[in-house]
């Protein structure tokens, strides 16, 4: 029991984590720094100035959380909503789900606006659903789904409103551009397509937001306020810092180099290599007479769901695709877990080549 | 700015991160697994029966927290106390300051019992400070002092009310027995003694805490309730995984094999080598002429508080230390922060050859 075991090296083809970037993976060897030990913090400094170009923000207040993703959620809505405060939620996915919860539990009042899952949010119903939120909030990519929203046309109609977007799935994967479409808080995960092991919430809040922050969180560990202390606004200000918690430091590293990598191809290049990576999965899905779940012109390049052929176990394709080839795919979601699966192609994966290989995988499985 | 740069190679002598052992370094190796694997819940449910084993637990409620040490402070305090419920909190130090902050938040009314930092606490006038708390909370080793105190006399004393105790900085070190010492929850961290990356907080909760839980905790991503579906009382009850949040898998990982290198040299062992370095330094500092900050007979080994000496600049020997022998030590905390230094010999780096150089290198800037 207490012996290191060979561990499988499994394509993870699911909705995360995928197969970290190599360049991730050797900032994980990299030897671990203090966390407040000069040459980590110019690591940490640059780290949250790249995490700046990925989100396309110009946010002093853009660092990556000591947590995963959905920690990141929930300090979107503590440090914006207390009780009575009201939040407009859009919900199209299990995500959007989980942010009704999260907001709920700071207290405020949640006005959730439904839509069928597999569609994409309807922005203007959003925007019409309550006079003067002071936050709306909604998912760009859902993960749940396989679907994109149009936050740059829900940003447009926000009004007074903070605008909190979930880019957790979309972050690296496809164009995101917080500032120019009107994000006032952002969060993300460091393990899809950014190509990182799990472990980070890469986070931006804008000036606009801070200053309309809950002063006090509810949470100590994600409160912005003390958090400023040490990282991204501490660094924009180029004053001394004061510990908060003690970072991962090694992760952080990690993220360095992922990010790094990323911006060494360019990011109109990664999304490209995605987009292509994604069209030929969705294409080859299609060309095997499978059924695509999300909704036409909003699918996802980087993760496709799709729907299992009747008379078919998901879970037995699963379990073949994961012992026969080493090949991980993801159930789907909620009501669909059965019927549906979740194909990610994200970060490292997105390759023309791990395209095929799923591909064929599952034609062989399914006979086909 | 975005090419990966030389990482020097510290040794980490400060409170934490400390150098992660070299087998901890190999788990972050292993290829990166999906959260949901098979293989990798093996390697989670291991880890929890290891963590069980330095806990000196049984508690099947046993797992890593996503998230570093803090937030495992935050996850005692959001599960145990709500609006209006007493939380008595023994203050000796930083830790034990941000324990009020956090159960403050929560909405507890806390009863702050105060001693003199250097001091342990008097655990007699913790129990008398409240008929009847729902939680009575203490540091076991104060990271700010490098005290050592008696939670076994606390939890003998406790009543009814819940024990959480703050491990963060004995775990691994110092011999630590939960059940045997009436702890009912305690929390974490993987940096220090564990010799792991900073990132993961390992925690316990026993069946009577959680049967006194409050249900709908504020925080959804600490909600033990929500996490019992994934891991720990999962697999204690050999059940279905339910997904909750996307687990740092490869953190995870470095955690196990950190562990199995522990209990692969015994507790016992580890234990003594701790405080074999521990005696060398401190011994060593008082012959150097210095002075021991931390109350004789409750000094931690693992983390040694030293005074700095009168006329010395603090910050100018931690730089030339950094600079010339790539070794940090800490500064001191809160009011103490220029005329203390802590000096962390945990986990890898309890050892007698890092004593030596330390004294070393102290001897020779201080010219003594």
């Amino acid at each position: 029991m207490t012996s290191p075991t060979p561990t499988p090296d499994r394509r993870l083809f699911g909705p995360g984590p995928s197969n970290p970037y190599p360049e991730a993976v050797a900032g994980l060897n990299r030897p671990i720094l203090g966390h407040l030990d000069p040459d980590f913090l110019a690591i940490m400094d640059d780290t949250c100035a790249m995490l700046r170009t990925v989100w396309g923000t110009e946010n002093s207040r853009t660092l990556p959380l000591s947590a995963t993703g959905s920690a990141g959620m929930e300090a979107a809505f503590v440090n914006t909503v207390g009780p009575g405060d009201v939040a407009v939620i859009a919900v199209n996915g299990l995500f959007g789900e989980r942010m009704c919860d999260v907001a709920a539990r700071c207290g405020a009042d949640v006005v959730r606006v439904d839509h069928d899952w597999g569609q994409p949010i309807d922005p203007q119903r959003v925007a019409d659903a309550h006079p003067s939120p002071k936050v709306i909030a909604a998912v760009h990519a859902e993960t749940s789904t396989g679907v994109r929203s149009d936050i740059a046309a829900l940003g447009r109609l926000k009004g007074d409103a903070l605008l909190i977007t979930d880019a957790v799935t979309s972050i690296g994967g496809i164009e995101l551009a917080a500032d120019d479409w009107g994000i006032d808080v952002g969060y993300a995960g460091s393990q899809k397509c950014l190509g990182v092991p799990p472990g980070l919430a890469p986070f931006t809040i804008n000036d606009r937001a801070f200053a309309r922050r809950i002063e006090h969180p509810q949470s100590w560990y994600l409160d912005l306020g003390l958090l400023g202390g040490y990282v991204g606004e501490a660094s924009a200000r180029h004053a001394g810092r004061t510990y908060h918690h003690t970072a991962p430091t090694g992760m952080i590293a990690s993220l360095h180099d992922g990010l790094a990598r990323i911006l060494a191809e360019g990011l109109p290049a990664v999304w490209a290599r995605h987009a292509e990576a994604g069209h030929i999965l969705q294409d080859g899905l299609e060309k095997l007479g499978l059924e695509l779940f999300a909704a036409q012109g909003f699918r996802l390049p980087e993760l496709t769901t799709v729907k299992v052929p009747e008379g078919v176990d998901s879970a037995a394709v699963r379990s073949e695709l994961l012992t026969r080839y080493n090949i991980e795919i993801g159930a789907g979601a909620g009501a669909y877990a059965s019927t549906v699966w979740r194909i990610g192609l994200m970060g490292h994966n997105a390759r023309p080549d791990a395209a095929l290989l799923i591909l064929a995988a599952l034609a062989e499985i399914l006979g086909r």
